[in-house]
């Protein structure tokens, strides 16, 4: 494994008795058949690319690239490489999203009407981070899009946000936002509608309903216990699994299983290149109706 | 209608448009077809005789007296004399419980085999009521045993009931208990265990699970509200419904009806008379068991 | 009372002792104070007006009218009058409701940042009532707009609506839209996301959560009954309460009680004239935004 | 590692790179420190012995031995070698049984007075297994004992059980019951009652409710996942997990991480042989309680 911090990858390789070495030695080393793409955003890119061209399969975290027109470029070279490209959007593998979208395609729900996604965090990150960060859409609501494609079952090619920075007058001094809705409106008349705030003071909030004209499915929080205390004030109970990495740990397993499995019986990984760039125009889409105040469409022929 | 403090008769005959009589005239009175027996434990046994004899549909609160040789003769006189009598157990008639029962015969648990009653009220009453209400088994257990044989759809054969005064040492002291655990058995096997408090302070906890060969069927309490309050310590949600008159005001609504509509159509209205003396034999049961220390059989051959 | 179908009128007098008479007997008869009107829509504003002009003391259902213009010149002369009128948003007297908004104003969701409201309905009207209805946003989404505004504390002073004839194509052929994602925002930052219905398989779907700075505070449905059914296929519980009838029973009860005790102590009702002109403002605002595409911005000065 | 068929000894060895050796050898090998046996339960006490002689440090799979005399014995040889015993009652490390001891402890429902506990298995093992396992009370409800321990603070003084074999015909040939209410008694009064199943169609279901001066403490179930199906027929949600392997996955690695820890502070493992011995103590108790049927007195001086 590797590193830009060398000291990082040590430990790890020493945990788990992998070998360190230099991005250079993997693309050049043959017997590496996967590489594992979990660096920085501004990475992305160019490690597919490279991927690709070394004749790796690869697994990258979203997005692909902060910018569209980089984005669909390493996509392509994807393609005419014929390399294996999965992107990281791990909530498609939470075992309630999951299960979820199984009994909608049951036809639980009957036919799609209208989708309603909350995503809230704990807490923001520093401004830091978010200067770097490509903004909320790109950088939070980015895995909403992926949902809402994925249960829509249908691209948008309409998208309205109204936000503002509520949570903390320095995100907005940053030029970002903290709190969104985000209004998705696709040609069959379906509609998807995504909240989010980069602050929630009970914890990790991600819950999905999906209305169709057959009923409703919902799949809600994981809490930290099942405990409920009875007194005179009410009943109270636990709060949502803390953030990301506890709500979505056997998410992120079941993504690398089904990578895996991919990669074994020769079929194309889901989600792919294709759904990294579908969710980022959505995003860009977004930016944009911020900016004029007015929804923003979509071409859908790229 | 009559009050042995008249002026409390008066207020509510004023509010609602009735006459104010005594008892004698109520009994003397032709065009009186149905009386309601809402007044002190030790008086129903004569109210109900005098009601019987004077050729009245009788609705009676329960208990019909705490004295079970009592009980069983004005049962005797009801059925001698041919009148209706209803017994007040108004849990029959609770929607939640009465859906479970409903549920329960359309065979969505199956065959019965274990049933749990939680009954917990708010806060004991005083001492002084406590003295003179036949102890906690024949006070408020009883409704547990009505609600236990309803379900079991069988009469138990044994009774063994584990108590203590727990939450008053005053109650002790009054030679009563205030806390409880009754074990039901039947014939079958069947077996059904009741668990009682004087005293919760999260409010009247008034739970039901059935459980049987296909499944369980359970029916909780019914709530102040529906808010949830989300923040750094969990969620806070409402209590239970204070008290019997908010808890089970449809109940004892949806009691009457029946009771009435039973008269109207000529059958006997449930739970009648018997049903009054089989709870009271369990009463008594438990209050055996917990004097020797062991079980209790019941002779089912009354 | 009056009906235009007179014996209607007859029939519900009968059952309550209450008198029928015209229009023009109640506006007459001096001995009358209080016009409750449950009319027809577009009888509202002229029954509003007489009765203002007799000195009655007014509760109207919603809306005051279909037509802005027509609604604002009836509150203008409300004013002048100095008639007492409260318009019928029964929903701020739902107890849960009514709970949250007071665990709001105790601060316990902090500073509003973005409220959520569900509202379906287990079914469409027919199209005949929907033509006449003034569409989606003036006949169902009003309720939500006026809850909205309430728990906002603020006006909006924005509104986008998307929205499709999903249910039901006869109500598109009607020219309405049946589902709807509409977003309020406020000069603050603060917004509200309406999403609506027309019809639900499980049933009345009445839901509202308020995120905040300091959590969030949600009031759900209110179900039919508390039994849970337990077997292989996992728990099944009660839908929410039929429609609005069942839902809003108690609230129906308590605004009147509301109505009543602000006549009594001289104060003025509310919500009143201004609000029921607000919530229309907002509609008339939500149909622009759907015929144009774009948002539509409100002129708060009136 | 050491199995009786030695190549599951290998299999497990060579996916963990451990090796593969002898009881004998695994005793004599000093670079040891600490013997996990997991083994049949006949084998529990001799293994025990022979570690504690071999200066190793101990953890067992609950029961010590089926034999009550036996248990006693090997703890006394415990005590005198002085070696470290953990006795594996995986519950008390279960995240929300943990929260719930944690919140009891921190006086959240004030001074205990009545457990509940409910403990069913989806389905019966084989009638084979259950000629072996010493019958539900030493195999099944021990771990109920333990926790009813653990909760009430307390060691009961008196064990009433009832019981029947409902869930098979067969159980009861093989001289076993199935379903069974258990009541605890201690000598301040506090009570504990367990309702156990061999057979719930629903599957795992494993709760606990502790009631006391200052309120109720509830542990529920943990569920498959989040999901809510609305339709027509109500709202049906998840099942329990699976079986014990599921529920209590998360309790087996807290369980070995604190005696892990416990081993290197030098403090004594928690729960240790005493535990052992006094949970089979209550199920000796029960099962005396069911053969006479009365309740069996517990002399709490060993």
């Amino acid at each position: 494994m590797s590193d830009v911090y060398r000291p990082a990858a040590e430990e790890v390789a020493a945990a788990y008795g992998a070998e360190v070495a230099t991005v250079d030695q993997i693309m050049a080393d043959s017997t590496i058949d996967i590489v594992m793409i979990c660096s920085v955003t501004d990475t992305h890119a160019d490690l597919i690319e490279r991927s690709a061209h070394a004749g790796k399969a690869i697994f990258c975290e979203k997005p692909i690239d902060l910018d569209l027109d980089r984005a669909k470029s390493v996509v392509r070279i994807v393609q005419e490489t014929g390399a294996k490209l999965m992107v990281g959007f791990n909530r498609r593998f939470d075992p309630s999203f999951a299960t979820l979208k199984n009994q909608l395609e049951n036809g639980d729900a009957g036919s799609v009407e209208l989708i309603t996604i909350v995503s809230r965090d704990p807490g923001a990150p520093p401004v830091d981070y978010i200067e770097g960060s490509g903004g909320l859409f790109r950088d939070m609501t980015i895995h909403d899009f992926d949902m809402a494609r994925w249960l829509l079952g249908e691209d948008p090619i309409q998208v309205y946000a109204a936000a503002a920075a509520l949570t903390d007058p320095d995100i907005g001094k940053a030029g970002d936002v903290d709190t969104a809705v985000v209004t998705l409106t696709c040609a069959s008349g379906r509609m998807a509608v995504i909240t989010n705030s980069r602050r929630a003071t009970y914890g990790y909030d991600q819950r999905i309903e999906v209305h169709g004209s057959g009923g409703m499915l919902s799949a809600g929080n994981v809490l930290e216990h099942t405990v409920g205390r009875y007194n005179g004030d009410g009943v109270t109970t636990a709060k949502p699994l803390f953030f990301f990495l506890e709500r979505y740990a056997q998410a992120y397993r079941n993504e690398l299983s089904v990578f895996i499995d991919a990669l074994k019986s020769g079929s194309e990984p889901s989600p792919g290149g294709a759904d990294g760039v579908r969710s980022l125009v959505l995003a860009e889409a977004a930016v944009e109706s911020l900016r004029t105040g007015s929804p923003a469409r979509i071409e859908l022929i790229e």
